[in-house]
């Protein structure tokens, strides 16, 4: 992991080639390590298709060879990380301008998304990825989202934390008829309240959501004076739906490092579009939580763990003044690791020395 | 639901009808549709009892049938909104005064109770209702509650909240002895501390609470110069147990919109009585948070969505500044919707203008 | 429970003797009382063995006598609290000094754990305590800490809120090699912040914490001007794994009860260990939030349920101006009650009159 940033697209075949070496070394070790009931659901160890004699009895491995068997688990996924992976979602998206209009087209159809190396899914997706492409726009913009539905089922988008008006709310029968499969609808408004926000389905949205249709909807204050300033921006959007645990879409280890020089600061904008809670634990530094749902919090406050529930939106700054790898992740245990290593919703915050 | 306060008793009568006609045109349209995995425990197709010969083998339906049938689902749930049901919850409890004592008789007893139309449980009650009457007074008051026990089991009632003399408290063996069914008890105090708080069992209190022993205890201050001034003030009472997932004892489309004219000023007053955390996320405007458990917030702070757990009571304000109807529902999706409609932890903040 | 500070050791056996004699009077009461569902997992009654010949037919209790039975069961519970049991965990740990520094030798092993009268499990302890040990130091103190690992699995200890050296952090193959089984490894540092922390194990940690490897760490501020002057300074941690519902090891009613004369301001530092959220509830009085994860609130806020997820501390403070014995639980119902009365995550705060 000290080289996590010069990962080439060989090492994600080193980490399948290595994954598929070890589960033939070790074919039984899995099942010989003592208390192993938790977390097999989240991450299955590869099954080994071999046509082969059947094997001689299996070894009694020594405590020490199944630690180290463990171990040797646990070392290939921080190793691997961050794995490569097909498709990158929440990128930053470039609208086209129309007569001072911000236009951005969305479609939505089904895609194969990889969330971590060998698991691919079947995903819901804006524009190809998930999470969609992140919007990012100034209070007072007029903006113009054109859906284009490509979906078997109907849709309809809600700009979650936005104040718009009414008809623009995107809840089917209640401010407009669904987008059928295969038509569209234009959402236009001037953008009402800054903050950070989210765009996602609001149509049989426990299935569509979970599958994918959700993105982050950036507004920037129109009056920028008391914002503060920082290096890094990064929006961290956590799933745990279909697609398992994730952080923007993907799996440890095939999520994206923050990563800052020391003494930097760094904003984190979380957002929860699952259906749990996830208690969000940052190694080494505090954070400093400035804002709620986009609105300001009156007296900001530390933490080293912040607990966030699904719809909401969590601001905070972290000044980057130690320096090394910290793990970073959701401290619902199960959530981050099994015997087999940690998994779905870790991280880390890389803090570089200056001049690296 | 653009005529929701206008709806008579007949559009229940109407409601169930086209339900059984839907269920009949499209008996299997259910099983029909893509990726129906979830929430399908929370609100079941109705089932239809025919003597009919077996049926023709089931058309395909082409993905743009599938998806108006999803529609046509999802629309009957909105349009039936506020459904009406039998029983009614929460209804504020005019006490009888005696010798200067507010005296409340509360009774429980075992009943049937409407969740939803056509889905009626059992229920153990306050005075016949789900949660319990609303119990209103003022720090000082002098209140008798006085309790008979109509139940199978014994009972006790926990005055949550209210910082009690220690043999008012209700809590068998620790405070008191449990009242025996048949038997009564009385309950009497000077209101010590003001706020949102709640009355309930405390005893076998996962079954009893989750049965519907509950209800809300406000208390207003004896110096009232502080407290917001509010046009509408609100109790939304969540739960999550035997009844399904409810606001104030009842499941969408039965629930109750809160209603407000343009400009005016909301207090919500959350409480949650079940065993989950329940993420309030509200359309269209924000919510200033105020109080917590019945204590001023000492910097009071804005969201769109609150997390709501199990024992807590949330104080907020809405101001009414964006006309319409705007969903208002638990952000855990599976809480308020599935691949039949919205259900359960969602009503409408309808905003009416001035002039209506 | 009014002599509950009176409890000698044969209290224990009086409650198992008379827990046995209820079991054979009353053989089948659980199974006939009704809605009796929930929580049964969480403390089953004890099993009887006895070669006797086959019951007459159960005679059918009245409603009355099920919910005598109950109550019976419910008493039981109470009266045997604060119930005896071997190991007590979170005992105040004296460092060995050396050459100006704290020295804290750990050791992690198995070892049977008494969660509750009765009910023994196998648990992984530091220095054979679940919790282990606290660990009580002050900012800027050198301190080292030698762990020996005679558990079958690596470990590594994260010291959870401290902003440690990278190389201190005890992350395995982020920050450190993963202490093999017969290994130990030296932690030193110079403790940087205040607070209330944790330590617990970082490695295969859903499984290992869940078993026991964890403790406070409690880091005592130089500069102890703002530190509010408290008469009683208590850790409380939640868990919810392996070992049931407990509080600090134990589940009720074996948990310890805090205790304070009328007037006096107890501090308690909750810490949530577990993978669940535990709304805490305190009858009788209010809690004053002060800090978060070791930061000082800005402006702290008064509540009477607080909600901790895990991986957070909170601290609070309690002004004992309530006398009595007052249940303090978690609100998630189930966490604390069943219909065999309450368990698990149950405690009381005992304000004692002050000539007691």
């Amino acid at each position: 992991m000290a080289d996590l940033l010069s990962q080439s697209p060989s090492s994600r075949r080193g980490f399948l080639r290595k994954s598929a070496a070890l589960a033939i070394a070790l074919p039984s070790a899995a099942e010989l390590l003592s208390g192993c009931a938790e977390g097999k659901a989240s991450k299955p160890p590869a099954s080994v298709d071999h046509a082969m004699p059947a094997p001689a009895p299996a070894p009694v491995l020594s405590a020490r060879a199944k630690a180290d068997a463990m171990d040797a688990m646990h070392e290939m996924g921080v190793k691997a990380f961050p794995a490569k992976t097909q498709g990158r979602g929440n990128q930053l998206f470039q609208p086209r301008m129309q007569g001072g209009v911000k236009v951005y087209d969305l479609t939505c159809s089904e895609v194969e998304w990889e969330v971590e190396p060998g698991r691919t899914v079947k995903a819901w997706a804006y524009n190809g990825q998930v999470p969609g492409p992140q919007i990012r726009v100034r209070e007072g913009d007029r903006v113009r989202v054109n859906l284009k539905n490509e979906l078997p089922q109907s849709t309809a988008v809600h700009f979650h934390g936005l104040e718009l008006a009414n008809a623009m709310d995107g809840v089917p029968f209640v401010t407009q008829p669904p987008i059928k499969p295969g038509e569209s609808f234009s959402y236009e408004f001037v953008v009402p309240n800054s903050g950070s926000h989210m765009y996602h389905s609001h149509h049989n949205a426990a299935y569509q959501v979970g599958m994918g249709l959700l993105g982050a909807f950036i507004v920037e204050p129109k009056d920028a004076r008391n914002e503060p300033k920082v290096d890094v921006d990064q929006v961290m959007i956590l799933n745990d739906t279909m697609h398992g645990y994730t952080l923007n879409g993907k799996s440890f280890p095939a999520t994206e490092p923050l990563v800052a020089k020391l003494g930097q600061t760094v904003r984190i904008r979380f957002m929860n579009e699952g259906m749990m809670i996830h208690p969000m634990h940052l190694h080494g530094m505090h954070m400093t939580v400035i804002a709620k749902d986009g609105w300001d919090q009156p007296a900001p406050w530390k933490c080293d763990t912040l607990n966030i529930a699904p719809g909401e939106r969590w601001d905070v700054i972290v000044k980057a003044t130690n320096p090394g790898t910290w793990a970073f992740h959701c401290h619902i245990l199960p959530h981050a690791e099994s015997e087999h290593g940690m998994l779905g919703m870790v991280t880390a915050l890389v803090v570089q020395p200056v001049n690296a």
